[in-house]
């Protein structure tokens, strides 16, 4: 296969893994942060990688129309337009077309849209995404795919799992293989298991460098998306890594990983650095919040990113009062450095056998809530 | 005094200086970027002063009333505030609250303004403003001043400036002297020559750390602010730094700095960082222009910031076309990092004795425009 994976070690359910990728290995359990249109936003990609983060997800959906996968390629790829040396993953466009999108129109071929920049006329089809992904030189392909938003009835899901099976074999077909380079099947079948098993067996059937778990974080809650991955890693190959598309907190994160999930990503850290929310050790902190005011004391004590080593919770709420560009930098930095700590935290614990007193310690710090008044 | 000033070279009217504070030492000719409201927007503090930047202007009147001067007080002053260890000069909130506020009313004790923020009422005096800038921990504090936009008749300025005068004295009684800080009286008179002596000879009568040049910059045009720089500066002190305020354009600058003036301040770069527009050698350039589309070069060939090392100028459109929060950071940095260069060459041609043809090769290649198509 044309990405190595390896799994150091197992504990219960959990794995800690090595995947290995032309531009650099990524450690797991890892979380990725999103960079939609070719930037995590407010963020230097220096200051990204200095956070831990080893990988990126980039958006097709938005790349295809800004600035177009052509331009991109043209300027050497997507690492390169960028300026992220390191590994990117990227998605296939078809959640946002769904999502994001007016008159669409989904057929076997594929799903006709309007864009929502410009409402200009566009198609995408597994074929062209796989094209797509190839011109952004992304390491880590994904399928398209079709997702059902649940609570949903077993037929609609199946039908439309159906459908992205048959999509995941035509874009394997039309993946090109490359050394340090692979391709994601993505597992559909909402909160039937026995869709479950019969997506992951189609796509084992088919092969890929990796398995994602798709179809949660659509609405379902924390409880329904959790008896889902009860079961649904377990029907995916053991050697390969399996990634959960789209989530999630903190506490979505340490459950996942203890249900045996490699690979996550999610736009929580970088939208709540726009939206004043900062997660912590101890919950979240919405540093607009006039208790804040005059308080001398770091956002979380201990932290090392920039905006806890250097700055009072009083400054960082003054920015926000003040609609500063700078608060969202710093809050968008301490929230990815917030979720690599995590990572690291989980990645050591896994290799020290300390998993479960992790997450024990995780839940009873975030079930705290934010440290006292001054 | 209080703050050292050390002329080491002369070259014509220019002056190759030094001026001693208690955070560390301006190399003169200098750029002073604004942070107006306790941070330079859309800058991290130690990229700032990785451009080169040994010193920023903080507006009293946004922090009088954005988190307010006791909390910066309580906060350690304003360099722990906002993290930047070097020198920081406040100006005296006098030009924010005639150019921002309504409902004001000026008498001889002061002025009384209502806050552009939520309407409260203040009120500002030179004492008032020498406690604020106090609490502040300014390095620099400026008197406080009146100042008419041009042009404006004789009597009008005149009146004005006396006002201004009798308050520079108040400003200077009210000041605490302390060792490594200063204040500056500032030059009013419009464009009058023998208003501005008048004014030039009241403040060295009352003695000050270092002279300003005010009222310019304030709709007069270059032609008109260049006469007045023809004979401004050499009225003020030789063994002192004069500053002229809110100054300008990268030609104003080379311009003040032939005609003997050693500071200055403008919000043009950072502000042209949020609006597309970039300082090259070359002259500006809009980035959001449609020729950049595809164009692989960086946005100036041997410039040393991040944007222009590690991109194209397709990319900080394709940043800009996305409003995204990247092309602001980078375009800021860019631009501060330019007006630092341009500093430097300056200061370098003095020690060189090369000041006339570095100021020559400047205008040269600002008039041959941005570099060609690609």
């Amino acid at each position: 296969m044309a990405l190595k994976f390896e799994v150091l070690k197992t504990t219960g359910k959990t794995r800690r893994g090595k995947l290995y990728t032309k531009h650099g290995v990524v450690d797991t359990p890892a979380f990725m942060p999103v960079g939609t249109c070719g930037t995590v936003k407010a963020m230097m990609p220096e200051s990204v990688a200095s956070t831990g983060a080893q990988i990126l997800l980039g958006n097709t959906y938005h790349l295809m129309l800004r600035p177009g996968a052509d331009l991109v390629e043209k300027m050497g790829g997507l690492h390169k337009f960028m300026n992220w040396d390191k590994p990117i993953l990227t998605d296939s466009g078809g959640f946002q077309v769904m999502s994001l999108t007016g008159l669409r129109k989904l057929t076997e071929e594929g799903v006709t849209f309007s864009s929502h920049v410009d409402g200009s006329k566009h198609f995408l089809s597994p074929e062209k995404s796989m094209e797509i992904q190839h011109k952004l030189d992304s390491n880590i392909t994904m399928c398209l795919d079709e997702c059902v938003k649940l609570p949903a009835p077993h037929d609609i899901v199946q039908k439309s799992m159906e459908m992205s099976m048959r999509w995941a074999k035509r874009s394997r077909a039309a993946f090109v293989d490359r050394d340090g380079y692979g391709i994601f099947g993505i597992q559909q079948g909402g909160n039937y298991r026995d869709l479950r098993q019969i997506s992951a067996d189609r796509l084992k059937e088919i092969g890929f460098d990796g398995y994602a778990i798709g179809g949660l974080a659509v609405g379902e809650g924390q409880e329904v998306m959790f008896e889902v991955l009860d079961y649904a890693p377990g029907m995916l190959p053991e050697d390969k890594p399996r990634y959960l598309m789209g989530v999630g907190r903190p506490d979505d994160i340490v459950g996942a990983v203890l249900r045996g999930v490699d690979m996550f990503d999610c736009v929580m850290p970088t939208r709540s650095g726009r939206t004043a929310q900062a997660f912590t050790r101890y919950g979240t902190v919405n540093v607009r919040n006039a208790r804040h005011r005059e308080d001398p004391r770091p956002l979380e004590e201990g932290c090392d990113c920039p905006l806890c080593r250097n700055y009072s919770r009083a400054y960082i709420h003054h920015l926000q009062k003040c609609n500063e560009v700078l608060a969202v930098m710093l809050l968008t930095w301490h929230n990815i450095r917030y979720y690599q700590r995590l990572m690291q935290g989980i990645r050591r614990s896994i290799e020290d056998d300390s998993l479960q007193e992790f997450a024990a310690g995780f839940y009873a710090d975030q079930a705290k809530g934010d440290i006292e008044e001054v």
